[in-house]
């Protein structure tokens, strides 16, 4: 059976001695987190996750959600008591401010959350991770009655959020979408359309289900500027809060998929369903963007999580499994054979996950801290900067650390063998689970145009001239280190190449879009490259900081691996780069 | 639905203008080998194919097998019929001598039907594909007798093959086999044990089923120099050949696995089983080598072959889907959106699936018929080089076809967006099956070190010398060619990448092991990089060749976009093969 421990210690490295979130103690939530409170905090998150949550993953895979011939939809064996676990802990109105019931913590602290629950069992994990996306989308865009209506049941859990976007014919294209909103005229509104993939649509965890709906107002323009968002209750709700009738909104279906089969995705079915509007007519997309830009990088912390999981069970079974000899002579010449982890090529596969992940955790972590630093720092220019650096990094982390987590899946798979393929065993779940992050929330190809397309030219280049600004500055002020050498010196030329990417952009993307959009994907990675080297850069400074300890050791050695296999990957990805659009659009459509 | 077009006209263009076969016709097989009976058999094998076994690939998937109480499997419905149709038509024996009722034909066509059959129905074709590794291995290492027992009845296909290497606590390590060889009194054994992951173990498509087995005949020296091989059929077999009683072997179990359910994984109990000696005693493991070196290649064929047909699900979808606007203004204005192949990182995408299918098909074919040269060329020093290239060429094909299979896979289902997660859809199975082939047959860690700690240096290098020397040549040839120089010049490029890499293991790899575990899966890489540029480029020059013509203009395309785009991670691979073994073995194992 698969094993799951968060990684409690690595974290406080990174909050501690990286992230020195000790600085940020003047901000408004951070004045009472000191490091044995978030200690604590995290101990007790990993807790419910190791003992409650993971136990149901294996298990909730295999058994998946069934919808009854009413449209009800029932989770696995033990999901209910799980949720009721969590809800019970507070855990979902972690980073929501107390005036709505929530615990007023930063965000940070709940992308850990986030990443424990999701390694421990990520289809669990989105239940209460779409509600805690709706509930920014209303405390962002909602009316005060719509807030003191929603969110306080929202915030305990007793009441899920979802989001639909996605129609049969339109998922990355939202201007296409076709629900109807019909005006009525005690001012709510009836929605009539088919939503389809809308995750935790229906379910048996909560006693009411709060649907934010995109939709297009009777008479609105045409495309993306005539779609509102609406929230739309499975059971609406009296004025003194109490449930009332179901309202005309059900699940015609729950999908078979390749993974994620304990979280229903459902085609949610709009019968003239009773609706409100959430923020201005026609100005929905840029309200839901609120809820996509906390879910993308709740997926990126979804690949994540899914990564150091199958990692975890690697590196177990490399130490347990007996198989052939070291190439250097027997090291338990005792036993029949010595352990896997002998091998110089299973320690490859160990060691790239490993760096990927733990690359991967820095940056996300210095990622939501932006979210908090930019919500509630006292001054514009600082609460401006971070701003600017989280939605630059936004796609990054999103489309970076899905993508290793699904490597990192099929590595820590591989580790195994045979085995490895087979079900029982626990692993290839890993990989069919993470093969989603990928997609949704915008599949990593609409990430790296947003951050090629957005995202860089945005502000005439604010965002990415303050980042690289600070990486040079960063570079330089370690230039001398001998210590730090081995790590300087690989991400001061992957720097390079990040410059030279951004710059064949400026010079051959501007006239040309089709060179920004073959150069994209290569260019997000060459990107989260960089942005990883640059946080394992810190990690290698810290670590050295911290002086003989086990950790710190890891670190060191792991930083080196980061620097030395994986970062060189920079160079390729600039090739890729600066290839254009000639080859990529050259074939005729019909010669594919 | 999926779709399954075998690759028949890219095919040909391979053969003919490629690899042009037509010079090997004074090869025995080869005399009456034409063009058009190649194309002949090529198309009805690709009706085959197509009408029979793809319309059973999703479905079969879905049913996957049953073991009843008394061990019998059954095959999901229709599997008897399609086998029934498949045995008819002579596939299994396209490739046997025709004294033993084969057809006598090269192997490099076996391989494309192989290709065909894997791309329509991956666990189908291992039926058939299985019952070939085993002929291979009775026609090298069997008995006169042996041969005359069973080969005919194999080669109709009445009776089926299997492969039985691995026990619960060895895979790779077959020194470790447990399982035992009683010699009884009239020269046969009897066989106790038992054996995990046997593919197509029992099923319910032939009348027999003929296990070779690996054990240990009491008294064996311990370790590989002491595992014997046997065979041991499910029904004993009389002296006229018919099938009498029922043998001690029988399936304990089928395993739940990942992908590939329509093939049947076995456990497999040995209790007493009557078994005879196939060649010498104490020999097994090379005897079972000439099975595993044709399954080997035959896997990296099912990996390219899943990568195909994925890729022409995307590509139709790409075509179909409306979703969004081209960069550079409406391509179908009529219609509410374009279709999303006008979008370059879709084409990118595509592109890249393409380039690695189109190139592993080149690179699998030339493999192949090195295969056929070594066999039946007339001069002991042609067969050499053949069998050298071939070695060297086996563990590459293997694992870079099935990394690039299962590459391709995920790309391809990346186009479907959600639609590609959803079973319905059937692209996710494509991933799910091709992620065993870089597992079976030697895992691909495996083949890198096969690569590197043997086929590199057996013979005093002779097999690398004189691939290195031909590309130099191919090279040298083309050096002044103007129109071949963007795919030369990058291939000249990656060449001496590989032989920069190469020097490195002979310098820092004979003393330091470690180096080369460290090193080989890059370093496969990198030459299967290279052997596909050379391929590439070889294509590039018969598309030249060819003239105007629509192939022939994609094919320069795709070359193209290889040489631009894939073959410089060659210059990423020698980084890390230079990186050395320090970075990979430094943290201690309790650290994992």
């Amino acid at each position: 059976m698969p094993v799951y421990k968060a990684p409690v210690a690595d974290v406080m490295f990174l909050l501690e001695d990286v992230l020195e979130i000790g600085r940020y103690s003047g901000l408004p939530g951070f004045e009472d987190v000191s490091a044995d409170t978030v200690r604590a905090i995290l101990v007790e998150g990993a807790r419910l996750c190791e003992a409650v949550l993971q136990p149901l993953n294996a298990s909730g895979d295999r058994e998946g959600c069934h919808r009854a011939e009413d449209g009800s939809v029932t989770t696995p064996k033990g999901f209910r008591e799980a949720y009721e676990a969590y809800r019970a802990g507070g855990w979902i109105g972690l980073p929501v401010p107390t005036a709505f019931g929530g615990l007023g913590l930063p965000a940070v602290l709940n992308a850990v959350m986030q990443e424990f629950a999701s390694g421990a069992n990520l289809a669990f994990g989105m239940y209460p991770g779409l509600t805690q996306g709706a509930i920014a989308a209303l405390l962002e865009h909602g009316s005060d009655e719509q807030k003191a209506t929603y969110l306080p049941k929202m915030v305990s859990g007793e009441w899920s959020g979802t989001m639909n976007l996605t129609e049969p014919h339109c998922g990355t294209d939202l201007g296409l979408i076709r629900t109807r909103a019909a005006k009525q005229p005690d001012g709510s509104y009836r929605l009539s359309g088919q939503k389809i993939f809308i995750s935790a649509g229906e379910h048996d965890l909560t006693d009411n289900i709060v649907h934010l709906v995109l939709a297009r107002i009777e008479g609105a323009p045409a495309g993306t500027k005539g779609i509102s968002l609406f929230v739309c209750p499975k059971f609406l709700v009296g004025a003194d809060g109490t449930i009332g009738a179901r309202n005309a909104v059900t699940c015609g279906k729950i999908e078979e998929k390749m993974g994620i089969h304990a979280n229903a995705t459902c085609v949610m079915n709009y019968d003239g369903a009773s609706a409100w509007l959430v923020g201005e007519e026609n100005r929905g997309l840029p309200a839901m963007f609120v809820m996509m830009n906390e879910a993308r990088l709740a997926v990126g912390v979804q690949g994540l999580a899914v990564g150091e999981a199958a990692y975890q069970n690697a590196a177990a079974y490399a130490k347990e499994r007996l198989q052939g000899r070291a190439l250097t002579g027997a090291k338990q010449a005792d036993k029949p054979a010595d352990p896997i982890i002998v091998h110089p090529d299973v320690r490859r596969m160990l060691m790239t996950v490993r760096a990927l992940n733990e690359g991967g955790r820095a940056l996300m972590l210095e990622t939501a801290l932006q979210a908090d630093i930019h919500r509630r720092a006292a001054d514009e220019a600082t609460r401006r900067a971070a701003d600017d650096r989280l939605g630059l990094m936004t796609p990054i982390v999103k489309a970076m650390l899905t993508e290793n987590g699904l490597r990192g899946a099929i590595e820590s798979q591989q580790v195994f063998g045979g085995h490895g393929y087979v079900a029982e065993v626990g692993v290839e779940q890993f990989v069919r689970d993470a093969r989603i992050t990928l997609i949704y929330e915008g599949a990593n190809g609409i990430q790296a145009l947003d951050l090629v397309g957005r995202k860089l030219p945005k502000d005439g280049g604010r965002a990415m001239m303050a980042y690289l600004g600070e990486l040079q500055a960063f570079l330089g002020r370690h230039a001398a280190d001998e210590a730090l050498k081995p790590h300087i010196d690989p991400l001061k030329v992957s720097a390079g190449h990040l410059q030279q990417a951004t710059m064949w952009l400026m010079q051959n993307a501007l006239g040309k879009p089709d060179n920004a959009g073959a150069a994209s994907t290569d260019y997000l990675h060459l990107f989260g490259l960089v942005a990883l080297g640059h946080m394992w850069a810190r990690m290698a400074k810290a670590a050295l900081a911290k002086g003989d300890d086990p950790l710190a050791r890891a670190k060191l050695v792991t930083a080196r691996f980061f620097a030395e296999r994986l970062l060189p990957e920079t160079g390729l990805r600039l090739a890729r780069v600066s290839a254009g659009a000639g080859g990529v659009m050259a074939l005729p459509a019909e010669m594919f």
